[in-house]
């Protein structure tokens, strides 16, 4: 028997998830729900229902594990802990600061109905926060650095928009080679965030705009472009479109540290990810941890886990003896 | 409290476990076992006893974990099942074609004595198992590659050590760089054993040995060399011993995979590795998984177990609100 699966909210994630339960014989879509009018949806998948997100608890028998495919500043906060209360549910949450919080709340909801949350799940967090934990507890005498791209930063590609004159905008963020090239030497050099990353903008300006005032103010614009070296790019909404309609992303984690009786020995552990597609590559971490959320329920656990606290073997559709033949 | 560790045998992997038991404030070295006459055996560690191996049982309430340095060949498929009756065990087994063999054994020893055994721990198997199930569980439409180097092969650098004529070799393991970007690139190339990785020979020659014979004998060993692309070069024990006195190694795990409804993006997952000891390396991975036995027992579970098994938070000395606010 399949793992029945719900979406909830069907953005770009949500068709994410959709697109990797495809790929997944062992999970089946069940239902997806939806704020707008389940009418004025359409899904890809044939003969699934679309609900609206306030039926939700009618499928409460019908669905094994509960995708929230929210965003993490006024969705999740809320929607997480109250479908905690009916299904197992796997969430992207990915406001840093806030996961303890966030945790302390679906612990609660999920512990008190006997369900299995998993939260944060992605790749940052999510298999970056994995790789900083086997890299610092294999070399504790060492250092992490994460970089992040090449790829387009939803929240910047916003704040873009947001300036006056501007029409339509993408911000990719880039690591800066060099950084990356003295990091991978074993150097552990303390690098500053104007080191770390550039910024680059497409921008479509609307007729007539002053382009230089728009250029200024994004440069100058504090916490998301101040810190960094940005370029700003004018370019026509015919090239946006063409060039930059992608969402890919990507980035790496590197632990370098020392090994020997006197340190004498650099060890360097690499983990990057280079995406075609953020809320596709995204919504395939969700999916593997929604057979772990169903595994760990039918064992008996609830609460709320993060993918630090579950065993890679729950991921896969594997059984541990297949397991251990093919992959150790 | 500090988690009480034992060594069993003290090769280049013992006094590796030894360094990272320095590095690990809350471990601490109690005893090494040696299969030589004690006395003569001196380690770095000060104060720590060193007993023969014959006396391992009197030791059983003073050892929390007991770290296996042994070789597969022929010592561990007999020390981690004896030694599991008496402790919770951790080694390095690597013949990957007999881990379910070795690992029934241990699990119907650890099972009965009620003690935790984790098997086949280091980088490969260990830290590369883990990313090929990671990654083909997130991407299940896709392909695993595994390179290895550059590094010293310890079996081929032997192999070379028997030839006629040879006083001294070493064999180092080299990826073939333009497969790897083929990989990359996401080509999904088919690649045959000789176009993954070449071998580099460095051979000191008896006095009067015949060199050209020494060559075609190493570049025509069947399963060793016959299918690879293989240098040799011709070198001074001194120079052997200046330059090629290390034990580095390292590699990459590749997952190549496809999403969206039509398969129409592309992912790449890259975790690499590059050791400037591959001893001190697999060591630390020995004791970052003595930690998480010690914890897995205190927490009344037994029985053999692999890296597979094992939730990441176990591996770390921080609690988990600790991980959650600080790596997530």
């Amino acid at each position: 028997m399949s793992i029945r699966v719900g979406i909830f909210g069907y953005g770009n994630l949500g068709r994410g998830v959709e697109c990797a339960l495809r790929q997944n014989g062992d999970m089946e879509l069940v239902a997806v729900f939806t704020r707008r009018d389940p009418s004025t949806v359409r899904i890809l998948t044939e003969n699934v229902p679309v609900y609206h997100a306030d039926d939700a608890m009618k499928m409460a028998d019908k669905i094994d594990v509960m995708i929230l495919c929210g965003g993490s500043a006024t969705d999740l906060p809320v929607q997480t802990p109250a479908l905690a209360k009916l299904y197992n549910v796997i969430d992207s949450f990915d406001t840093h600061a806030k996961i303890p919080e966030h945790f302390a709340n679906v612990d609660k909801a999920a512990s008190e109905a006997g369900n299995v949350a998993i939260i944060s799940v992605g790749w940052d967090p999510g298999l970056f926060s994995l790789n900083r934990l086997y890299g610092g507890a294999i070399l504790p005498d060492g250092k992490d650095y994460t970089f992040w791209g090449k790829g387009v930063s939803q929240g910047h590609s916003d704040a873009i928009r947001r300036v006056e004159g501007v029409k339509n905008g993408k911000q990719y963020t880039i690591p800066v080679e060099s950084a990356l090239e003295a990091v991978r030497s074993g150097e552990n050099p303390e690098l500053t965030t104007r080191e770390k990353h550039t910024r680059e903008c497409f921008v479509v300006a609307e007729e007539g705009a002053d382009k230089a005032r728009i250029e200024a103010e994004i440069k100058n614009m504090p916490n998301y472009f101040a810190d960094y070296d940005t370029t700003v790019h004018f370019i026509s909404e015919e090239e946006l479109k063409a060039n930059h309609s992608g969402i890919p992303h990507g980035g790496f984690v590197i632990r370098s540290g020392k090994t020997g009786w006197n340190l004498e020995h650099q060890h360097i552990i690499e983990y990057s990810l280079k995406l075609d597609s953020n809320p596709e590559f995204t919504s395939s971490v969700l999916v593997a941890y929604a057979r772990a959320a169903y595994r760990l329920k039918k064992e008996g656990t609830c609460g709320c886990k993060t993918v630090l606290d579950i065993a890679p073997a729950y991921l896969s559709p594997k059984s541990a003896e297949e397991l251990r033949a093919s992959l150790l």
